[in-house]
């Protein structure tokens, strides 16, 4: 009766990117409706030394598919990081999407003692069990990016809530 | 060997408060350093129709005790909402965790298919079980705000880094 690692990784990393992608419609909606070019979006930052919108969503989708590629041992596709578009960044979360649902989820349950590893740039990798890294490592920093990139939209102007970050309900 | 509810949310919350509560601390630096009024922060805002940071900080740690509150069945302690200093919302943090603390672990297992219900202002009341609302409303809520307490002192020139944000290693 306890919570499995497949539900407590695949169904949250699906919701979250379908009601980010839609958080992307309405910001295409947005700029059509004020007339101004909706990729400028791409490349707001909330801080000079921030990363800029468009890597905030393929971060985002990045932490999920490396999340689901460690804890399962599959090769997930590597996505060249080369969006300019509003519209390329909704492919790439759709991209996303369809490779997540293609993994079995069966084959995540059961890794939560596997040995995760995360290589870091500058120092040694992490090392987590498979349970610790879905809860204090690939989660955080999934809710992180998908976070940052609807407070990008919020301060931008675009009119979403809670409700759109959220979903559903 | 599968995920228990309460290994699945107070040590999320702890961890993620205890590294908020370490950003607030270098925001109150390095408004000392730039000889500004730190509690300026207390009100800054990503739109002026988003909640301000002490918002944020308060709801962060609501999220938190509500879970808790709602799993367990416990009364959680109402805290007022009348922080007017970065001190006075790390004390909100500090109490939060207090009682986190307080709530033995064990009330929080076996709660995957209690009834809870989510008061809405407008409408009916969210209904999930116990494994659902953890999983798609608590947490992502949770980490809505602590990120978006993070994004706003970002924007406005503290210096953190994603390290801040998920702590420790």
């Amino acid at each position: 009766m306890s919570i499995s690692m497949s539900s407590a990784s695949v169904p949250i990393f699906v919701s979250m990117l379908g009601n980010l992608s839609k958080c992307l419609a309405k910001a295409r909606a947005h700029a059509e409706a004020k007339k101004f070019d909706p990729n400028v979006l791409v490349t707001v930052r909330l801080a000079p030394d921030m990363l800029p919108f468009k890597n905030q969503i393929q971060i985002a989708c990045d932490s999920a598919k490396l999340c689901v590629a460690r804890l399962t041992g599959t090769d997930a596709p590597v996505f060249e990081d080369n969006e300019a578009t509003l519209s390329e960044l909704e492919a790439r979360i759709a991209k996303t999407l369809a490779w997540l649902e293609s993994v079995p989820r069966e084959k995540l349950d059961g890794t939560e003692e596997k040995q995760v590893s995360v290589p870091r740039r500058n120092s040694e990798p992490l090392k987590y069990s498979g349970e610790q890294y879905l809860k204090h490592y690939a989660l955080p920093n999934f809710f992180f990016h998908v976070t940052t990139a609807y407070a990008l939209l919020r301060h931008n102007g675009v009119d979403l809530g809670k409700a759109d970050f959220l979903g559903g309900r």
